[in-house]
Order: C-alpha cells, then sequence, then structure tokens
C-alpha cells in the first residue's frame, strides 16, 4: 500500500531521480497502539536530511495526515516515508531547489513479528566483510545510497544471526547493517563516531539521553574488534525493534548487564509513551 | 521513452529495489551514425558491475534487441541502460541470486548539443567541496548511489563551468562529477587511481590502451591538487563527450598539448571506427 504525493499509486515515474540516482532519503517508523513513535524525531530528521540534501522540506503536517489515510484504521505497522528529489534537471546536475518538485511516497508495512526473546535473552550478530565506505558529505542521512548494506547483507542466510556488523576504514567498527551499536565497558556506555561513515538513528540519540538522565557515563569514539571483544556488554537498536542485547559476537559470548538492562527499560518505556510520538 | 523488461512503460514499481536502496547499475552509450559506440565494453563493465553486486547477469544480445527496437531508425542519440535488482526481499535482505528478477531499463535521449569548441579548445573546470567517499566496496562500479555527485554538481550554476573535479580522502583528487580525469607532466600522461573512489569509464580505459598502442608512458596513483596544479596539460573524458581538453582550472590556464592532442585524435578516430561497436 502506497501514497505518491497523496495519491494511491504503486509505480513511480522512471525519470526519478530517487530511482536514476539515489537521490532521495527515508525514514522508516514503527507504528504500535495507534502511536507513531518517535513521529517528531522522525520528522526532524527527514528535514535535517533534505536540508542537507538541498531538498526542499516537506510539510510534516502534510505527511502525519497522509499516513493517518494510509494506516486507515490498522494500530501496528511500519510506516516508510521516502522523499525525493523528484524528476527533472539534466544527469546529475539537479534542479533548483525552487524548481523542484519531490516526491512524497508514503508505504505501510506488517510490523515484523520478532520473537520477545530477542530482547530477553538477546540476539546472535557476526561481522560483515563488506566495508562501510566514509564520507563525510553523507555520514549520519538516512539517504537512499544503500548498495553497501544490501551487499553486507547478502553475506549470510543462516537464519540464527539477526545482525551483520560492519566496519569502516582503519578497521573502525561503526554499526550494523540496520541498527546502531552499543557497548558497555567499565560502566561506560561506548558507541561509534557516526561523522565520517553511518546512520544517525533515532533510537541511538534517544539513548544518549536515557544514558544522560540516568548518569550513565557515554563515549562517542572509534572502536576497533579488539575494544568490542573486551566490552561487558553489548546492544544494538533501531526503530524498529528497539534495544536489544547481543548475547553472541562470532564466537564470543556476552551477558545482559545492568546497562543494557537500563537502556532496554528506558526504552520500553518511552515507546510506550513519550512526547515526541504522534496519537492517530 | 522507456523500455522496462522490454516493455513499453514510463513507470516502475515503488518496490523496486532500485528506488529503495538504489540497488542496481547504469551504463551510458553514445548513439552516432547508427553505430552503439564501445557496446562491447560497457556490456563487459556491466556484466562486470553485475557481479560484484551480485545481481543475475543481463543478456547483453538481448538488450542489443531491446536498444534497437526503442532507437527505432535514430542514428543518433544517448542510449541509457539501467539494471536493478528488481523487487522482493525483506528490508536489505535481497533475494537469492536465483531468485532474483532484475528490472531492466532502456531510455534513449537527445544526444547533448555540445559546442564543438569544447574539443578544440578547451572547457573551464572548478574543483568542487563536496568530497567523493571512500568505498573499497563499490569504487569503479557505475552503480545507482550517486548522491555525492548531485551535491557536487548543485555547487554551481555558472553555464560557462563545465564540469567540477571531485576529491576524496586526504584531500586526491579523483576524478569529475561525470568524468574521469587525467593530465600530463613531462611526457607521462597521469591519471587518478580509482581503487578506492571513482568511476572507472569506458573512455578512460580505451586511452590508456591508446596511450600504450603510442608509447605514451601512463601513471596511475594518488595525485593532490598541487600535482594538478604543476601539470603541463589536463583533459577530461566520458562516453559522450570522448576527450575534451582543459583550458582552465579555477584561476590557472592550461595550454593544449601534444599528448592531448594525440589522444583526442585516437578517441575520435576510434569513435569513428571499432570493432567494440555495434552497428544498429
Amino acid at each position: 500500500m502506497f501514497l505518491l504525493n497523496g495519491e494511491k499509486s504503486d509505480s513511480l515515474s522512471l525519470q526519478d531521480r530517487g530511482l536514476q540516482y539515489g537521490d532521495g532519503l527515508f525514514e522508516t517508523i514503527a507504528v504500535r497502539n495507534q502511536q507513531l513513535e518517535f513521529w517528531q524525531l522522525h520528522m526532524q530528521r527527514l528535514l535535517d536530511g533534505c536540508q542537507r540534501l538541498r531538498i526542499p522540506l516537506p510539510d510534516p503536517e502534510q505527511l502525519l495526515a497522509e499516513a493517518c489515510v494510509l494506516l486507515d484504521g490498522r494500530t501496528d505497522a511500519v510506516l516508510k516515508v521516502v522523499i525525493t528529489r523528484g524528476q527533472g534537471g539534466r544527469g546529475y546536475r539537479a534542479p533548483t531547489e525552487s524548481n523542484s518538485k519531490p516526491s512524497q511516497i508514503l508505504a505501510v508495512y506488517e510490523l515484523p513479528d520478532y520473537p520477545a526473546e530477542n530482547q530477553a535473552n538477546g540476539i546472535v550478530v557476526r561481522y560483515c566483510d563488506t566495508r562501510l565506505g566514509t564520507s563525510p558529505t553523507l555520514a549520519g542521512i538516512k539517504h537512499l545510497n544503500r548498495l553497501e548494506q544490501v551487499l553486507a547483507r547478502c553475506e549470510w542466510q543462516d537464519e540464527a544471526i539477526f545482525e551483520g556488523l560492519m566496519l569502516a576504514a582503519h578497521g573502525r567498527v561503526t554499526e550494523g547493517t540496520m541498527s546502531n551499536l552499543f557497548f558497555v565497558k567499565e560502566g561506560i556506555l561506548c558507541s561509534p563516531d557516526l561523522s565520517n561513515a553511518g546512520v544517525v538513528g533515532i533510537m541511538r540519540e534517544m539513548i544518549f539521553e536515557f544514558a544522560h538522565k540516568q548518569k550513565i557515563p557515554v563515549e562517542i569514539a572509534h572502536f576497533s574488534k579488539a575494544d568490542l571483544s573486551a566490552a561487558d556488554e553489548v546492544f544494538i537498536s533501531n526503530s524498529l525493534i528497539g534495544a536489544w542485547p547481543v548475547r553472541q559476537l562470532e564466537q564470543q559470548q556476552f551477558s545482559i548487564g545492568a546497562v543494557t538492562q537500563q537502556i532496554i527499560s528506558a526504552v520500553n518505556a518511552a515507546r510506550l509513551k513519550d512526547a515526541s510520538h504522534e496519537v492517530i
């Protein structure tokens, strides 16, 4: 089920720059119990991303109205919002911002049926061979240029492995293919610096805020596999899963520690009720 | 004018991975005097790219037959071939190669009406502030993840400037937004190493072959702005323009030297007649 610029549609012009150049960005939003979780944070990131990509800003009010039409009473779902620069320009040369007519695509999918034990007992993750590129121009943005993630996710078929961690230049452990990474070492919550590669997740930002409130010290820096091996606790986050402990990384076992549990509790509480949700 | 999987169409499913993730690649082929210029080289690069991206290989014979249908007697045009991984999979996770049904998109455009003086007298180019990311995973491939090029091309509107040169990490001058870069220093033909960033152009490969035949020494390495400033001659190449001298880079003037002229002659001769063309 899709809306394209407010109209029901299942296709897009072949001339759209989203297809031609990956010229756009997206948000993946969890809808649970009639709440568009962290809607305001998603919209803020979307607007920030459009600004960095020089795409005219969408109107969050209009997106919300369209989301409600598309959800059509569904209380639990995944809402994906894709904004492309639309058609026009000549080759890479885009139309000027005032001449751009972005394409706004809204899609609704089933909420994935994740086993509850993933959060309770943790998941198994691996390292990917596919490296993340280093692009200060695009780092942080949830843009449509996702070939590296696709290739990394091609590396395994084993259903027991939930996520693959990706390294960037100089062997820096950066993030999962679809999640942000955290680990705890001697009580400090550590997470990779994303200024040169990676997606700055909504949930990651929330987690830093929870840590701040609970006076858990945070270190955002460059880390290696060795740093991760030496960790006391490891967990991942994204908007759909919230936060899940990692119980196994390659052959190494991790226990679910106190900091991870504190963060998971805070994430779960915020998903139930947070000022940044939009109720539909 | 488009063909999608052999059928006339002007739109693509919103579920196509080409749109969702930039999950695909493309070729831009000059059609002149009823010749699909360097067709075999384009097809070889397309197949190599599909292999690296694990996309099932298209059949060049079929693409050629479709191109002829689409060109419909036109003797001069630009043919763009886009291959995406098609629909399916779950998030970044792609369908297995045997379950993938790629989308094959062929488009025909007008051949750009470039002034003849661009080749005769040279063009003006600038440096872009937008940096090229460093991605050994994707370097060389003409894939659909082109946001950096789009942003670089957004940097100027001055019609007098034909191209912008992009730097990658460590200030390495790498390529133009839509062309490969060459310069000549003391009789040596120099061109940036593209193993970490950039598109390996068909015309660039041809130029190395011409240089080899004409016993012009070639150096493929990492170069800085300072190296380029110290050059005796500078030129750019791509499949549509062939090779054009750079007469001005920022405030610096360059003359059109003997090596550039030799290469341009060889390119022009090959465009008229080369075993790798396909005649329609």
